[in-house]
């Protein structure tokens, strides 16, 4: 049996901490699942602690779920790619927080052969262990690139491709024209899209509701997004 | 301030557990926008506890959350209705675990208006704290029937209506026909659709990938409901 030193054990339990996966450039990855799709994925495997070599209280002292996985790898972070427009069909997020939500948009945007992923500064951390999980494997095919929302729609619109938002006041998706290319907004569970950011909006979309009497005030934020992303595929398929 | 009996604590904190909730025919709410739905639902809400009565301590006590929102209500269930065809449009949830799934769902099925919810009998239960959390208040207008899977698509099928379900080998959605009544099944997060129940399925859809190169071998479950029952929505509006 491997015996880990204190210090060591602290570095791992440390990237459960946006600031400490920001300076050493590091996440972590846990199940056999996503560590196999790691080794495949060209992603950089620092550290690869496996419970057979260093037993089981070891291993869950390294890991931040409550029954530690056989394994856990320490992965380098890929490279930040610049926030600027594009060709293709790209995504930006406006404040998602929950990482269940990132992890399921990144799921979704893999699926769908979405180009790109942006986020607002303050949306979840993409590597945030929670998000990882959530994104079974999409966090090694999809990049989250954070920056400021405003000027990336500007950015968009300066190329000439149009920026789409989802608004309960929009119009019905299913009767709006969509392109293949550009940008198309998301908004926070709770607040939707800032003001700030609906104010570089071209195309204000809502996806319809078909509910008779009182019915749900919204959708979830990963599903409006998928069924958004499925019309603007469908349709330019 | 109020002093609850340990027995009155007990008995909220057993409301956790799907057997007392069977037995009593009780489930728990909290949140202030739950609750509030709740009051304005039509079901009947046997106890309510806040915690300006209460306290913060007792509070804590009976709550299931990390941190104890201001108000918890105990609410009768309501009644189970038959697992029978109907005129409309329906969902069968084969095996769906999770309960945030269930209860986006759940969510889902409000906003498009969808009739009814079938489920087999290993699905989480509806009044699982998480599910009823993660609904948004579509429990109170929504009602998950339990049953016999076969049997269901079996009556759908004598009555004349459809039955669809969603494979990862079936045909595109965007080229099948699809009418606005009859049942859409969904299966499993981890198998899919069980083999006895798509044996009772008539037309097999999937949900197109546009991922090139390698990409996600699936969809959540509660993402592949919404793109699904949107399509037939949207086709049938």
């Amino acid at each position: 049996m491997v015996k880990l030193t204190s210090a060591e054990i602290k570095s791992v339990k440390a990237l459960g901490s946006k600031k400490f996966r920001d300076i050493e450039g590091l996440f972590v990855v846990e199940g056999e699942k996503m560590v196999a799709e790691a080794l495949e994925s060209g992603f950089k495997i620092e550290k690869l602690y496996r419970r057979d070599e260093i037993g089981e209280q070891q291993m869950s002292r390294i890991s931040s779920l409550d029954s530690p996985s056989p394994v856990l790898a320490v992965i380098r972070k890929a490279e930040p790619k610049p926030a600027v427009a594009g060709k293709g069909l790209f995504l930006a997020l406006d404040s998602v927080r929950d990482p269940g939500n990132l992890g399921t948009i990144m799921r979704i945007a893999d699926w769908f052969g979405i180009d790109g992923i942006f986020a607002s500064q303050d949306t979840v951390d993409q590597y945030n262990p929670k998000v990882v999980q959530a994104s079974m494997g999409a966090v090694f095919r999809k990049t989250v690139t954070y920056c400021d929302l405003p000027a990336l729609c500007r950015s968009f619109r300066e190329a000439g491709l149009p920026v789409y938002g989802t608004f309960l006041d929009g119009s019905d998706i299913y009767g709006a024209e969509l392109k293949g290319e550009g940008l198309i907004v998301m908004g926070s569970e709770s607040f939707g899209i800032s003001k700030e950011v609906g104010a570089n909006v071209d195309s204000r979309l809502k996806i319809p509701s078909y509910s008779v009497g009182p019915g749900a005030e919204s959708l979830n934020v990963a599903v409006a997004t998928a069924v958004t992303v499925a019309e603007f595929k469908r349709r330019n398929a």
